[in-house]
This record gives C-alpha cells, sequence and structure tokens, in this order.
C-alpha cells in the first residue's frame, strides 16, 4: 500500500501537465478564491475516461467557476456533441461565463445554466435530454436527490462519475468520531454508497476526495 | 483530498463482499503466507473494468497463488474467451494449479505457465496469440521489459492494468530518502511512469500500491 498518499497524490497530479495559459490562470484563481475545483489527479482520469469512451453528450452538476466544464465541454465537441453545466450561484456561473468565453467555447454546443440542479435536472429530462457522461461535483447532502433524477437520463453504456463521495474521509470514520455538524451528511453519503454498491455496477475508488464510478 | 488513505482503503475494500468459502480460503492462505495478492478495493476496481469491457482473452503477468487469476477467467470464460497466466515460481505455480482445480476453473480454457515471463511471452507472441487485456503484477524491476514485449501482443482498445506502479510510494520519495536498496528498482520505476505517462494513452491512479492503466 501506498505510504504517504499525499505525497503519492502530488506526484500524480505532476504527471498531467496543462500548458494553456488561460486555463493555469482559471486553475490560479479558483485556488486562490478558495473555489473547490477538481485536481489533476482526478481531472486526468475522468478525461481518460470520456476520451476513451468517446462521449458525446454531458452533463455537469456544479460548474463553479467552469475549470473542469472546459475540458469537458472541449471533448464533447471533438465528438460532435454537446456541454450542459448546472450551477446554483450566481457569482460562480457569471465567472464561468467569462472562462468558457476566454476559451472560445461559449457557442451553441455548450448550456451553462443558472439554477438549483433539483429543478434544472427535471427540464432536461422533459425535454427528452439523454447523457453518455454525467459528472456529479455538486452539494454532497443531495447526492442520492441528484442521482435518482439523474439515472434515468443516463444513456445505456452512459458513465456517472460522482467526485467526493468520502467527503474528506469523513465517510470512513466510526459514527462518534465524526464532527457534530457533518454527521447528517455523512450518514447520507454513507447510505448512498451502499445503495450504489449494493444495486448498481459501481465501483468507489479511494484517491482524491473518493471517485465513483457507475456504468449503466 | 482525503484525511485517512489507510481507513479509506479499508473502506472501500469492505465494499467488496466475497461470499464462495474457496475464494475466502485462498485469500486467507495467500495473506497468511505473505503471498502478495490484490487487495479487494484494486482487485474489484480490475475486475469493474473486465466486466464492463467484456474482454474475452486474458493474460495474467504473475499468478502467485492465482487469487485474482481466479476472478479474471470466471470473467473470459463466460464473455467465451480464455485466460493465460505466467508465473516463474514453481512452488506458487503448483498451488496455483490447486487453487484453480478447487473452482473447477483447470479446463482448456485456462493455460497456467511456468516459466519466466521474458521468456514465455515471447513464445505467446510467436503463436500469434493476442490480449484484450493484460493484468501486469510480477517483478517491478522488469515492468520495462515486459511492457516492450506486451505492447505489441495487446488488441486494440485492449487495456493493460499495470500494479504497484508507485512501489509503496517509494516512487514518489526524493532521491536520498529512497532506501539504498530499493534505488535502482525506483529509478527504474519512475523512467516506466514517466515514458507511459508522456507516450501512452495511459493514467496513474494513486491508490492501492498505485495503478497503471493503459488503453492502447
Amino acid at each position: 500500500m501506498i505510504e504517504n498518499f499525499e505525497l503519492a497524490t502530488k506526484f500524480t497530479q505532476n504527471l498531467f501537465e496543462i500548458s494553456d495559459a488561460r486555463l493555469l490562470e482559471i486553475e490560479k484563481e479558483a485556488i486562490l478564491n478558495n473555489v473547490p475545483i477538481l485536481t489533476r489527479d482526478v481531472l486526468k482520469y475522468m478525461l481518460f475516461i470520456v476520451r476513451n469512451e468517446k462521449f458525446k453528450n454531458i452533463l455537469e452538476i456544479g460548474t463553479a467557476t467552469g475549470y473542469s466544464g472546459i475540458f469537458l465541454s472541449q471533448i464533447a465537441i471533438e465528438n460532435n456533441g454537446t456541454f450542459t453545466s448546472i450551477e446554483i450561484d450566481k457569482e460562480r456561473y457569471n465567472q464561468a461565463i467569462n472562462n468558457f468565453k476566454k476559451m472560445n467555447l461559449f457557442n451553441e454546443n455548450v448550456s451553462l445554466i443558472l439554477g438549483d440542479a433539483l429543478d434544472e435536472i427535471p427540464k432536461l429530462s422533459q425535454q427528452g435530454k439523454i447523457y453518455d457522461f454525467i459528472f456529479i461535483d455538486a452539494s454532497k447532502g443531495q447526492y442520492n436527490n441528484f442521482f435518482k433524477l439523474l439515472y434515468p437520463i443516463l444513456s445505456k453504456n452512459g458513465i456517472m462519475f460522482i467526485d467526493n463521495l468520502l467527503f474528506r474521509g469523513m465517510v470512513t470514520l466510526e459514527h462518534n468520531k465524526i464532527p457534530k455538524r457533518y454527521k447528517t451528511i455523512v450518514t447520507r453519503l454513507k447510505a448512498f454508497i451502499n445503495e450504489l454498491n449494493e444495486n448498481e455496477n459501481f465501483v468507489l475508488l479511494p484517491f482524491g476526495d473518493g471517485v465513483g464510478i457507475l456504468k449503466k
């Protein structure tokens, strides 16, 4: 087993080199402003999957400032597909629009939606949208609710990529060791993980913040 | 980021339940005798890939006592394929045969080979064999040499799954912190990782002992 997880994580993060100055700037800005963005180890893995599977239509729950969405939309567009992302926070949504514009990606194949995913996903569903790849990176307390809405609009053989399932590892602690203010969210996440593990084609990888992969 | 990697690892290992008493016995025996076998977190992930991709012909370098090979061969046979595994140590090879027999898997679709993979892979290659999935779990000092022999017999869209790339995390240490007796092997592994990262469709995941995935 890896003895120093932090060092191993940094080592693998360094294996993903980003050369585009605009992307480096977006990444830096997010880190400076404590906007939670995907670290390069997890990002590289996610892009590895999306590229290999040649996924066309991609949905992201939690745009933040658009960092991961930019990479995902680049691949979606290469594959003649579309990229859709939902963000609940207006300031981040506006920043994401700016960042997509900076990257010349703000076009008819990209939809950035401002709203609560719990309201917005049903609208996409009513429009008959189906996605090949769904990336969930939003409010952990709602993961189970997101999942119920998202599963029906995931295409057959599509993949759902769920970040932060281990919530800094808190999910793996004994109940009495979980800080009181996190007990509800951790209990929900644990139940969600067990449900996926029992009923779905699912695997949980213990790196990053806990990466869940589900294939339909 | 996960704060306690060991706990997170145990948590994900527990998500893979094994109910077959014979398999539990084989796992237990290997652990008792310090035979290095795949831990359940990595095993579950490997089987997730092999099952989803419906891989037919599978090659394993490093049978040990057959634990991972039994799971792999079950899937290969389900998919009307074959399972081939090479082991250098005679005692382990014999144990593997016994274990495959115990599981009723010692049949015409399964080849267990006793020999040095550096000699045996070229023979498979000369026979025109091609594999959809290749699992490397053998002498880390030889990974680069194995790779050169194995890459040509990996099918297009095939996956190579390379375990122990981070070697307990030693690969991520500064050179002067690596114990002297491991310096050569670590230097080789590092060079190998960098080569794969630069030239191949490759990702290194920092869990288990460092899991490398390459797609052709």
